[in-house]
């Protein structure tokens, strides 16, 4: 990270709001971009970046950009900057699903420059005013990288993220996405419905107890950066889903016949699950 | 409660255990019992109750019965204990369901001296090891009466709980049926759904996330109590899964065409519902 001394993060939400002020508080120059002008004025104000110029002529001096936007608009913005970074910058993001953004960044020609980034710091929170310094700190982020890419720059971005407190681990896309389909989406999507089978049912928030209210937390998170990863992975999160709806089914079924030996089954499963592979 | 003198708790898990700890430390004279022989000798060697005789004669001198064991053992204990209790003691359980052991009451003949509990303590750990001093500390706890239940008898289990910190809270026993299956079966049965399916698809529970990991820390619950309350309150928990399950098909459904509208659509309800209701 030593040779770095220019970055641009384009997206100043929870995450690249807090990956901006990690760097910045580190000596180095951000030039900063959101989709929302007042949040990249309260960025600016707050002396963590300076603006992005409206052409973004700008890029072609950062060594490092951070795309870090919710995964559609992330690959969007990889076609926008596609002709502007420099030949020896490399580029990363910090999406939760991978596959898509790699393939992106081949067609665009950004293969040799572009190194995928996932920290796994996100949290029911989102925006400027929920960023912070240290959100990185002991935070495990997978890091993709394609056969063709330039191995030095694999090392760069993996560099960056230790330099902020967090432990980078290699995956590769594919497998990063049916991981993710299993224990982030799948998670996600379930404290959605109950969540939404709450309020159907006539049912306050501030009713439940505290399992409860564990359940639904993640319910809270931004709809925005959850409808792209449920699209962006939906042949992985589809079928993990499928599955769930299936065990559903047949637990609501022994319930409702009375057969005590297959709900206490599922139950034994999951407890001994939780037990063991802790 | 200062009335109170002698006590008798029938089952010394995480709730009975931690109500006996804390009615001893109190000055109240508990006697003790448990499926469990090595539970009960624990308990008496931890000098917080002195053992119930083999023949439970005991429980006549006792003026407060608490019944603490899972549901359907309850339902047990309740036909077990009916001709030994004296006119004068109440008798109170601390069951997640509250129709069938009302309904026990009355048919045993102890309507008179019966006032259902339910408090809001229990968590995913069990056994008198889990039991501490201090669990009902702020606690809610409902509490159920028939209409034919001596008033006095319903102050005198509301006084126990408010002595050892809880908030007690009368509530109709089928209102507090419907109630609990929304805002604490289903949530279990969904957290340990979504562990089993983990399970299945190969997956470790070390490799969750801290969204992952609150979604899957109920399923770490006894599974010997959670049987008992689905099936005894089967006819309220499997219409509240089966709206789920109707939610969870149409999500996976819109998540499998692609429909983005869809999805924002539910994510939209969920986020609104957490953030509006709290």
């Amino acid at each position: 990270m030593s040779e770095i001394r220019s970055a641009a993060v384009l997206g100043l939400g929870l995450i690249g709001g807090s990956l901006a002020r990690d760097l910045s508080s580190r000596g180095i120059a951000v030039q900063g971009w959101d989709s929302d002008p007042g949040t990249l004025d309260a960025a600016v104000r707050d002396g963590v970046v300076s603006p992005l110029d409206e052409e973004r002529t700008g890029l072609g001096e950062a060594e490092l950009v951070v795309l870090a936007a919710p995964v559609r608009a992330t690959l969007g913005l990889l076609r926008g900057v596609a002709d502007l970074v420099s030949a020896g910058a490399v580029v990363t993001d910090v999406g939760s699903t991978k596959r898509s953004v790699m393939n992106a960044a081949a067609e665009t020609g950004l293969r040799d420059r572009f190194v995928g980034s996932h920290p796994l710091a996100g949290d029911h929170r989102s925006g400027w005013q929920a960023s912070r310094a240290g959100l990185f700190e002991g935070a495990r982020v997978f890091v993709t990288a394609e056969p063709g890419t330039d191995e030095r720059k694999t090392k760069l971005v993996c560099g960056m993220w230790g330099h902020v407190g967090a432990r980078p681990e290699p995956i590769d896309a594919s497998e990063h996405d049916r991981l993710m389909a299993w224990v982030s989406h799948a998670p996600q999507a379930l404290s959605s419905l109950l969540a939404s089978a709450l309020a159907d049912a006539g049912l306050r928030h501030s009713a439940l107890g505290t399992g409860g209210r564990s359940m639904t937390r993640l319910a809270g998170s931004s709809p925005t950066v959850w409808t792209d990863i449920f699209a962006d992975n939906a042949d992985e999160v589809a079928p993990a889903l499928r599955s769930i709806l299936a065990r559903l089914g047949s637990l609501t079924a022994a319930i409702e016949r009375g057969d005590l030996s297959e709900i206490r089954k599922e139950l034994d499963r999951s407890r001994n699950w939780t037990a063991e592979t802790a």
